[in-house]
């Protein structure tokens, strides 16, 4: 018997930060007839609270530093206004969405990443376990999951953990549920050749096409762990990845070949 | 066939707002065997960040006024920190907690108060229905839903709830799937005849005894409201209604008698 097709889509910070751009989103995410997912990113909202707190944003390499207080507004952003504002939305657009965290119904179990050459990310957790069986069952309930990039350590505390990662381990759990697509959306229309031409779209990569671009330069460094989370969703038995612009959802789910098709 | 036994309890600002208090009674509402839902209340942790961010609380008649900055905070602090928190700590304790506001799954659509004889109380919502079939399908799953304060009115936007009516509504919508013990725990050991004398705790009450002790004086202004929603569950079908200190919770599903029972 052949799977039944189920979307499992990411949307970055940009799109959330702009209230006009998140709505048009939502409503074209709703269009969607299959099953699906979505997985949001954290935006500039926590950023801009945290400054009306007073709690400035530690940094390490470029890196947010997630210390307690941070986690908590985090917990706050992201679990609630975020995923709230959202869930409510789609709840007005016929999608029934059900907003979850990593700790809700067990989703995500996640480890703390441990310090490593001196480098304490404090409360980041990278995902060691994902609930697949309950998060069938919500979908077969015909809910359409709602996930921030939050995860559970499974002794009472959560874990900030990245979206995009979140989104790969989600599409790697219902790979034998589903015949999953994985979707990152985000500002640019898919991977480019040449950053200084946003029409470069490179329109398919296999892994050997990967390693060869890396090897050139070709790729920028922002762009290599999103595309390795890529390739090992495809690993974990994704049927297909694909790297899009939000605005271009839609024509890409009804058959329009647009964005970067990632492939095994 | 007789029906499944199954707690609503309702924990309050004060528990929430002490951790080691808001420790124990996950502790104890963990090791109930039974079905469970938890509903919890806001507490002062909403109003600290307001300020902390600049926001003044707008007060009529000591009821907060919910306006959009404030509907904000409640979305993130309810629905994101409290919630969250109290999920994974259950989560912690051996209980697959779900955390949900009335928006996820549709739980709980509600109407904006309208605005009466001047008063306008801004984004607060009365509860108009609750979707009890997926609340069963959660239970049924061996989930323990965990409800925030708060509901959706189906057209985009979140509204903030109170709790006890949360989880009177909640307790009522589910007695035709179960046998509902509804428990609210809060500070006191019950209702008191003699407020001064805090053992001074009334062991039953039927409607009509309600009504003397409302026309004497005996029942204080706060819990007017309190035992009406208790009244209302009762004659909406829930089986029992008790009104206890959050420490005696397990005592009193262990068959210990304390607190307040009301009877139809």
């Amino acid at each position: 018997m052949s799977k039944e097709k189920l979307y499992v889509v990411k949307i970055g910070g940009n799109v959330i930060d702009n209230e006009a751009a998140l709505d048009a989103f939502l409503d074209d995410f709703s269009k969607i007839k299959e099953k699906k997912i979505l997985v949001h990113g954290g935006g500039k909202i926590a950023t801009e609270i945290s400054k009306g707190l007073g709690i400035e944003a530690q940094m390490i390499d470029g890196r947010r530093v997630t210390d307690a207080e941070t986690l908590k507004i985090v917990t706050m952003v992201y679990g609630g206004l975020i995923n709230k504002n959202i869930v409510c939305k789609l709840q007005s657009k016929n999608t029934n969405a059900l907003g979850l965290t990593g700790a809700d119904a067990n989703m995500m179990l996640a480890k703390k990443r441990p310090v490593k050459n001196g480098i304490d990310y404090g409360f980041v957790g990278d995902v060691e376990q994902v609930e697949s069986n309950n998060l069938s069952a919500f979908i077969n309930l015909g809910l359409t999951p709602v996930f921030a990039p939050l995860t559970h350590d499974g002794e009472g505390n959560m874990l900030n953990t990245n979206a995009d990662t979140v989104a790969s381990a989600i599409a790697v759990s219902l790979a034998s549920h589903f015949e999953v697509n994985l979707v990152y959306s985000f500002e640019l229309k898919g991977v480019l050749s040449d950053f200084e031409n946003k029409d470069s779209v490179i329109p398919e990569m296999t892994p050997p096409e990967y390693k060869k671009l890396k090897d050139e330069g070709v790729i920028s460094k922002g762009m290599i762990p999103k595309l390795d989370n890529c390739f090992e969703a495809i690993n974990g038995g994704v049927s297909s990845v694909l790297i899009c612009q939000a605005t271009d959802l839609l024509a890409i789910v009804n058959g329009v070949k647009m964005g970067t098709m990632l492939m095994g």
